[in-house]
């Protein structure tokens, strides 16, 4: 089945990219911004479920690169997202079929509905992740050994870099310092891939997804009930803590925004771009890969780490990630070691029932 | 008319270039080896007079960029150097049919031989500034408007980059950071240029004088007379000082090899990478864009900045530049002021006469 997005769906789709991007993925308004342009432009984008993709298609995948704290200060130039994919088609010598989203979270939901709309291409209603994460290497194709080069990376100044490396750590690395020199943010083409290998490794309805739980956040607004229950109840996560910010560190360092929060009631959040840890009262209740969403508790709102402020009355949801996270090799790539924190992995249907840690 | 470039040129060639170097370009014993292996495997290399070059020419540069203090320690891969070229070839869709310096100094003298060599390619017996400069829109080339990109940076883990900027300041930039990430040394081509372009704008029979220089001082030392002095006829330059090392300020920072070095008898130099000032006595006698090369005072040895050390007796030789460095445009690029060094450009000619300063 082929779905149409329009313009009408873009703000129940920016914000629920913005919870699933656990924090990270940049201003959901922003990227909104774009996409509307885009579909505006050039018409609604048809919607392909990656199961229907033909096994010769030529995915594309265009996200933003960077910190999101500077992503709301500088603004990617509209014509680099198309800029991106077209650089790396032509390095390839490859016709671009279809745009993808690599993964599922603020601006990369919809900056790809923009790239779509002005390539004149479907969209792939799938993601890389099921969520965002900070670095490029860490997407399933790349676990499931689809590599994250050759790719293309662009500024608003006219920059284009193509990468071969021989692991997407070194992509990672490179394409990272490149984000820093063109200032902190810039748009990225990946993991090119055929539609037999997106088929078997992209995560499926991500988009449609995205659309059901904004609907879900503003439909409880409109009838007065509980937004943070009715996301939690689509994204089949439950609510850890409920709480006021009472303290937010958070420096941007080597390109990442990196911090933690407290919330009043003993929550501690670590984050890097996403959210990464959550702890109840010293007690780990949820670590990567699951998902560690905020919201705004009155009104469900998602909040970025970016946008995390004193005195802010928040919700935080966990989520179980897609099963494909849990592998050793996927623990790897994304665990809580990956980035630093010594703790094995902490999923939240283990410890947490119908709101409360066991 | 074409000479032949073979393994008993190399000594003489990997002396004059580390002269023409300034004290920059890396060591040209590492570049030599280089070079040594890939005669021996691929035989001499013909040498063509930039000035028969035909205007179809596809003429592509290579060399090594980073920092000189790490490049004595992280030696770039020997199959790298043909791949920063293919990689640019394959890029741009062109057979290449010549390969080039882009400067004339240490190791970026001799890795064009290997590359050359490697590739079944002739060598323009020519450079695109006459001597050494560390950055990379410090090029005449570059000055008379032939675009740095599309190039290429490869290193020596199987990296490959191929860069696309509106100016050389941004390929610079880009490059640098990436260079600093590959472990602060890369093998990079840029610049591609036709035949007709190359001839226009490179510096004509750097090669062949680098020898020249490199035989004079081998033959001064062999016949007991002074090879410093031998050196400058050579270059047409003066010596400005002879003194004893006492202090050498070095630091390795964003990629570069920056410091000052202090002689007997009231002499400072100060570099980065190379040699961009000489003071005698608190006059500035000499600035870049004209020469400043430094020898060891008894062998007439040409001394990289990295090689500077206490209690070495060395002699400071100025040469004027190419005029084409000395336009207003080319000062912009490569003036004292662009180092950072609050002064105009001091011509050696102007101040110093045999030796003295006038």
């Amino acid at each position: 089945m082929t779905a149409l997005l329009t313009a009408e769906d873009l703000p129940a789709l920016a914000r629920g990219a913005a919870l699933l991007g656990t924090g990270g993925g940049g201003d959901p308004y922003l990227g909104r911004l774009l996409a509307q342009r885009a579909l505006r432009e050039h018409g609604p984008v048809p919607l392909v479920d990656p199961a229907d993709l033909p096994d010769d298609a030529a995915v594309f995948v265009v996200a933003q690169m960077g910190a999101p704290t500077v992503s709301v200060e500088k603004l990617p130039a509209y014509d680099e997202i198309g800029r991106a994919v077209t650089a790396l088609a032509a390095h390839l010598g490859v016709t671009p079929t279809h745009v993808a989203c690599i993964e599922a979270g603020g601006i990369n939901s919809t900056i790809p509905v923009a790239g779509a709309a002005m390539l004149g291409l479907p969209l792939v209603d799938g993601d890389g992740m099921g969520r965002a994460f900070p670095e490029l290497q860490m997407v399933l194709p790349g676990v499931a050994g689809v590599p994250a080069t050759p790719m293309s990376i662009t500024d608003e100044q006219g920059n284009t870099g193509i990468l071969g490396c021989p692991t997407a750590k070194w992509a990672e690395d490179l394409a990272r310092c490149m984000t820093i020199t063109m200032g902190c943010t810039a748009i990225i083409s990946n993991y090119p891939m055929t539609g037999a290998r997106a088929r078997e490794t992209m995560i499926r309805g991500t988009l449609g997804l995205c659309v059901r739980i904004g609907r879900a956040i503003a439909g409880a607004r409109a009838g007065f009930t509980d937004p943070v229950a009715a996301a939690a109840t689509v994204v089949g996560g439950r609510v850890v803590h409920t709480g006021k910010v009472v303290d937010v560190e958070r420096r941007t360092t080597t390109g990442f925004a990196r911090g933690t929060a407290t919330l009043s009631g003993g929550c501690v959040l670590r984050f890097q771009n996403e959210h990464l840890i959550a702890e109840v009262d010293g007690t780990t209740v949820v670590t990567t890969p699951d998902l560690i969403m905020v919201l705004d508790t009155a009104t469900g709102e998602p909040v970025t780490t970016e946008a995390l402020r004193f005195g802010h009355r928040v919700s935080v949801l966990a989520a179980p990630a897609d099963p494909r996270w849990h592998t050793p090799e996927a623990i790897a790539v994304v665990g809580p070691r990956y980035f630093g924190y010594d703790t094995d992995p902490v999923r939240v249907h283990d410890t947490v029932t119908d709101g409360a840690p066991v």
